[in-house]
């Protein structure tokens, strides 16, 4: 069978030394297989064999067919940024247990085959943009597959807040903060926030508040074009509240913070083989119950 | 202006002299302004006026051109039944405080007349139909504009089920029975249960288990599309489960059970006034906060 | 060392196969351990050995100095209620995995010889006592070792009821019930309605609403030794709320009902293995955490 | 009648203009009442009347019979830290809505005087201490009335700790923090972050996690005389993570620290007006029902 992806590049974790020992046999497997393989700079440093070509992370979309993520959810998270902006499609090989991202074991490298090969399932995944304007001039921006979060600069701190969907006034908000979710990120953050599970082809966003005073607040599940505001109050101190994208990068929002939440139009290409399911990952890492015989 | 709406049915819950008082007023209203009116059999007991034509409640649906409902959520809930197959629009008037299904308060009949001379928002609101077989033989249906409900038929009684989605595996769960609701529904009874609000336009379902005996259990939120089964366990008792439409009708659920829930074709049209904001109504029935300053 | 206990009664729950060969092992056990051995009626018809004393049920808290239970929780819950009012011990041997309140397993049999010599842990559960008077009369009472629970009758419905904690109004509740549970009880029904885990010396009770209309309801903790009175809302029509006593007896509460709950001077005397860990139960049923590094 | 109280301090937060003039006319009431007034330092430089001998904040408990917050439940707890050593008696004038521990209106001076001539209800309110020490050395403390939190220094950041209970191991746990509440703070922080309500008088405290990772962690409480600790990661960097006392001062926690808490021997004495009624106030701020008919 002819092969589908002819560039791999290949991205992990180093910090971890089983993630070293799969990296190396990852790129010995893919040497043998014929395909072309590329290093991210940094994940380079910790592997055996030094021939390799290498790539600065924020080239890998435009050189790579497929990117290769070795490590947890989180480190696929990172991968996917660097990527979005071209859709290269992204595998990620799990060291420890199984993730919702990240669903091949270093035991199974066999099924990369398949995958070379064109035997996959493709999913697409979106993300959310947000833009943070203060008087009308942009001060902040970022992407999140996982979450967009408003939350306090320094804890505790309660914040007060305006939300609005399509301009309409849905309610303000006193609380720690507001989580805004995607289905990817509904069994992340959101989820230990109280927030519903969003199936991965939803496509819909989720409000989750944090801590909010109002004890009838509760999770907003809306369609994912719909466009969220969110109006830091003018009573809140310049310092008090961030937005973050993915619990990485933060921006401050002073008082008056106009926060705008779209869902981006470049969306993430997940690659799974053939026999992903989703709702098996859901069962074991969550403890659900098996099938009653 | 011409008239929109020129034959309308009315029903009301007569049990109450507020809804008799408002009945009254309303076939008045209406009577003046021209347009044809039929009471429902039961409703046209409590009148006044005991000229006009009466008609069975099975029959509203074929000969109205709008249906309108004095009462509560409860109440179109039980008229949306009645004229759901010939989608004929319903329009609510609330005795008590606001519903999220009637918005019109008995001192604002004006309104009624812009609706009728066309000026309204008509909105769809879909049903779930569910399927009880047993042995490949149907034993039981029915529709629902909330929720569908797998119960225990004598409490308290613990369930034993499986769940699939679109014939997938989700898992076997041990509770006191599972909610399965609309947008629509999901301010209702899935609401108290834990479950996440749904915005009315978002074509998505949520299953939201009850009192759990997994711990991690959590609401699933899945497209309206994607059909659900729940197979009752061959352990659990012949008597022990039911299905509840709309928290109505009931129909017991055998041990080996197959229930099959799916958007219904037909749906609920749905007129509310000009000036209808669904997040008042949300803001006003939870006491979330208002805009700041 | 002197054996603390010489009459040991035994019951099961028989219907299970490996009930029964725990059974056998364990009275072969005893019998060699110079004990004298008497078993419950029922359970003796399960019994290889059919030379061994019997005795009814009601009879074991008389003419025992300690009760030993094969089978789970539910099977203890059972026992205890047989024994309560001699406060004769109790011994839980645990067929499946580990319970809250049956901590040895068929393999630990041995632990038993160190507990016939004294060498225990004695823990006291509290047990629940409720009263239902109608008009003054009482129509109904039960105990409870986990929990008082008010609920449907007939279920889907609302129930409406006033709640008094010594005499001081609390509030009224629109909801599917009430749970009042134990300590002992907060880890069984009580949490997975949503309750806390109050730890098993605590001398408290927790009232946790079911799926309650109002969406700030919040479990509430109290004093053990404080009265809790719910009164069945005269609105409710005769027959539809009943009380349950730790999910087994069930009493219809009409319209009216008084309900009156409160501790029981008699209580459970729960035998433990001196190696006993209530947070490793915990941990090991719950999912939790293991020790870092 | 004698009057009881002959001293009374006076304590505002001045920012506020309605403060002010409650300020005002709590100052002459009492001047007219005939018991000595003195107000703390920074309160009186709001005050009209600059004739009345003032005392800096940490001198009030040793010279007051009687301390007069003006404000709201967290005016309240600060003033309450400032006298508690001393266990002055602290009354709390509510300038907005009824508190939880401020339950005096503005409208209401009338019920001073009953106050002032002893009669009133004083209930005892438990404090919690928190100390810190890493390598054995004390590096931190604090007292909190409501709650004291281990949260991240800087969000978002998932931190990791271990929980005892009297030295026994309880759980490892991975989330935003933990919060650590009194009865009194049941209903302020905790009760956001999903914890039950704890009955004022109840000799409890619990342990509600934030955003656990692990879905299955539920609030525990447990007997206000053990000894919670919590010891930081060896894994956290040592900037992740703070302790927080009433959500004031914090003190960083590095890596491998091990945070004590437990009950404070002196409480706060806090003064009721006769006709306090803790349900009642339950029921306002939470909306919940009123008595039926």
């Amino acid at each position: 069978m002819a092969i589908t992806f002819k560039t791999i590049g290949i991205i992990g974790r180093v910090r971890n030394s089983g993630v070293k020992e799969t990296l190396n046999a990852l790129v010995n497997y893919l040497c043998e297989s014929g395909v072309k393989v590329i290093i991210e700079s940094e994940t380079a440093e910790s592997l055996t064999d030094s021939t390799l070509p290498t790539i600065a992370r924020g080239e890998l979309g435009k050189h790579c067919d497929l990117l290769i993520v070795v490590g947890g959810d989180g480190s696929l998270l990172n991968a996917a940024h660097a990527v979005v902006d071209h859709e290269t499609p992204v595998l990620g090989i799990n060291r420890g247990s199984l993730g919702f991202l990240t669903d091949i074991l270093p035991t199974e490298l066999d099924k990369i085959k398949s995958i070379l090969q064109g035997e996959y399932k493709l999913e697409k995944r979106f993300l959310l943009s947000s833009h943070i304007e203060l008087n009308g001039k942009l001060i902040g921006q970022g992407d999140a597959l996982n979450e967009v979060a408003v939350i306090p600069n320094v804890v505790p701190h309660m914040l007060e807040f305006e939300i609005y969907i399509d301009d309409q006034f849905v309610c303000s908000q006193n609380s720690d903060g507001l989580i805004v979710a995607t289905p990817t990120g509904s069994t992340a953050y959101a989820l230990s926030g109280g927030g519903p599970i969003l199936h991965p082809q939803l496509d819909a966003i989720v409000l989750v508040p944090m801590f909010p005073h109002t004890l009838s607040s509760r999770p907003i599940v809306i369609e994912a074009n719909q466009r969220i505001t969110i109006i830091i109050s003018p009573n809140d101190s310049d310092s008090s509240a961030r937005l973050t994208c993915d619990g990485q990068a933060y921006i401050t929002t002073p008082a008056n913070s106009r926060i705008t939440i779209q869902k981006k139009t470049k969306q993430l290409h997940l690659i799974h083989p053939l026999d992903y399911n989703y709702y098996e990952t859901l069962r074991s890492k969550l403890h659900w119950g098996k099938k009653l015989h």
